[in-house]
């Protein structure tokens, strides 16, 4: 069953929104054996949302739109659905109540405009949306269907789970389609792929599709298996894994697509172990990577944002006259700082880390991008020197994932 | 000028990679003044990025791709766009002589794959990749051109910036293009809508569009104005500040198109005050959101994430017993936190927030998404309990910006 995603909105186009919409929609669908063929995204022109939706309706039996159902004047996406599928809206009770209810809930009076988001297009099926007053539609049109839903995030998100797949699962029968991810830490795609030349003839042999997928938390391999069973699947997913280890034994940090913070948070807590952090260029960003996996209260203890010297000083021990004769961007600091958010904050390992995250504040000695990343176990503190470039936000995220995965190869050292 | 942007990749199908390629090359190309039509997502399918490619040229006058230029066995474009626009792949010294740089910085050798990199297409204007190996491609057919970049997105973000801005600048005449964007916090979008009619009226007598932007951040209000001065827009954009500010004196956080924690960042570094934090719940990502901020050490201090009880006690000085008394996550707790934070990190103004981020850990009497938000100074505390959804992630966001919004008002309240 082949499916396209179309979200709506000049906002996509220009850049000022970062189209998450279409990512989760996409996976949903994948997740239930679906293809999505296409992806597009256009403004809030009318002829330009009817032109993509009648070329995506032609090509695909299912079309999954977003955005423009709101009740301000950019939002045309109702009326004009209702002309192209010639329909007219009519107003539903249901939907009227929903919006007194959500209202109500906030303490809110309803407006004008509330009325009208009850009004609904005669014979489309209407998706009941609990988060938010727009509802989601669904339309048909010679056999294909397009189903309209808000383009606010969360409330896209409970309408798919709740209202759109099971009408998808319900209608179509899907095919088998299994996927593995494996992470790759610490080597260069090019690398990567001369040494899994072997390995990409074992997938093919099998006929799995294979895709390398480079970012800031690694290199993701993603293997994808059609057409056989799941227990078939497993099978050769096992064997593909036994391969993997022979070949990159150093490299293979997790099984599954899971971020660094949910690979240590998961051997942290196998081994009953905990960890505090004490960051000064990554800002906090460490703790947030952490305490973004839910029960991770369990082995984080907590952490300190050490921006300013006197709070190395004061909350982590870090001795002054190290700052003053190495510099806040030392190895010293970056091994005091370690220790103290270990022995501070009560845990069996402390990361500490200090750089200049840029864009400005690098020396020649120490340009922009140069990051001192430190681990301390009660036995000993490692260390070790980065330099990245110049982009702030792409040194916090770097700095943070590499210290992550400085503290996972020390955690399997000690196993 | 029309412009169309094609990223390329199954992974951003099935939802694996969210598309921020897509957004920033909007952005940079809207800035310049230049329509994006159409932004389209497809799969590593040879048929489908041709089927696309070939659509997007009759369309517009330039089509940007991204993704596919790798040097692994799923990177296919190359090869792809030389059949389609009939040339054939040449080596390039200049190009293997940059690779070779890229790998020397990075201390490491050239594999036989890298060889591969350096072929380029007879006939395409080359743009330079110096943060990697891919090069940039330029091609030209019956008077559009096709500007095909590497999927990493750093190195996309340099060869835009770089290679294909200059170009298109130079290549076409680019029309005026004005783009103001108002922050609104703290009113749902409907009721806003309903004060916000007669501004509507305006802008629209005076030829300016309109959205309705909804964030974690508040509603961003676009509003653009075409092939007028930038005198005369600067002039209309004041006219309609001045409506703005008359008609929702109490939610217009910010006239530019920026976060939260820039804006109270820009208060506390005029009037030179500085700010600490205290964070349970929220795990460091109020600190990330400051510490994102270029030059925010000079009114930002530092901050505690403290995760456990005694953290709060033994860093803070919170007291035991009211943690006992009233629990965690309580009013008194949340307020000692803002305080402590103050006093402890020795800022101006202190953040304190505690809550249940979910998805578990809630009670009848304090429901996952219960946060407790205080904000000290040296003469007062404030506090504000917020009951937020069941969603982790929005729950964090949602209460950090609140804690963000809650200290704007206090500042603003103190001039």
């Amino acid at each position: 069953m082949k499916a396209a995603v179309l979200t709506i909105g000049t906002e996509l186009l220009i850049g000022q929104v970062i189209n998450t919409n279409a990512a989760f929609i996409g996976e949903m669908l994948t997740k239930a054996g679906v293809t999505v063929t296409e992806s597009v995204s256009v403004s809030d022109q009318p002829d330009d949302i009817l032109d993509a939706v009648h070329r995506l309706m032609q090509k695909n039996d299912v079309v999954i739109t977003s955005g423009g159902l709101g009740p301000t004047s950019d939002d045309i996406t109702k009326a004009l659905f209702c002309k192209y599928f010639k329909t007219e809206l009519i107003f539903s009770d249901e939907t009227y109540q929903n919006i007194e209810f959500i209202f109500g809930r906030r303490n809110m009076k309803l407006g004008e405009l509330n009325r009208q988001q009850a009004m609904v297009p005669a014979g489309a099926i209407v998706l009941k949306n609990s988060l938010g007053t727009a509802p989601g539609l669904v339309f048909e049109k010679d056999k294909s269907i397009l189903i309209a839903l808000p383009g606010v995030p969360f409330e896209m998100k409970q309408l798919m789970t709740d209202g759109v797949m099971p009408l998808v699962k319900q209608k179509y029968k899907l095919p088998e389609y299994h996927q593995k991810v494996f992470i790759v830490f610490g080597i260069p795609e090019s690398h990567l792929a001369e040494r899994l030349a072997s390995w990409e003839v074992l997938l093919e042999n099998n006929h799995a599709e294979l895709a390398y997928l480079p970012s800031p938390n690694g290199i993701r391999l993603r293997v994808t298996l059609r057409n056989i069973s799941t227990l078939k699947a497993d099978v050769l997913f096992e064997e593909f894994h036994a391969s993997l280890k022979v070949l990159i034994p150093e490299h293979l940090a997790a099984t599954e697509d899971i971020p660094m913070s949910r690979i240590v948070g998961k051997m942290l807590l196998d081994k009953k172990l905990t960890l505090a952090v004490a960051e000064s260029c990554t800002g906090g960003y460490i703790a947030h990577l952490i305490t973004s996996i839910p029960g991770s209260s369990v082995w984080f203890r907590g952490g300190v944002v050490a921006y300013s010297n006197d709070i190395k000083t004061d909350f982590l021990g870090v001795n002054n006259n190290d700052i003053m004769q190495h510099g806040a961007v030392s190895q010293e600091v970056a091994e005091q700082m370690a220790t103290g958010a270990m022995i501070r904050l009560k845990s069996d390992y402390g990361i500490g880390i200090t750089g200049i995250a840029g864009p400005d504040g690098g020396t020649p000695e120490k340009p922009v991008g140069t990051v001192w990343i430190a681990v301390a176990t009660s036995e000993k503190v490692i260390s070790k020197k980065h330099v990245f470039g110049d982009n702030r936000e792409r040194n916090i995220i770097r700095a943070s994932v590499m210290a992550l995965d400085m503290l996972r190869k020390e955690i399997l050292l000690n196993d």
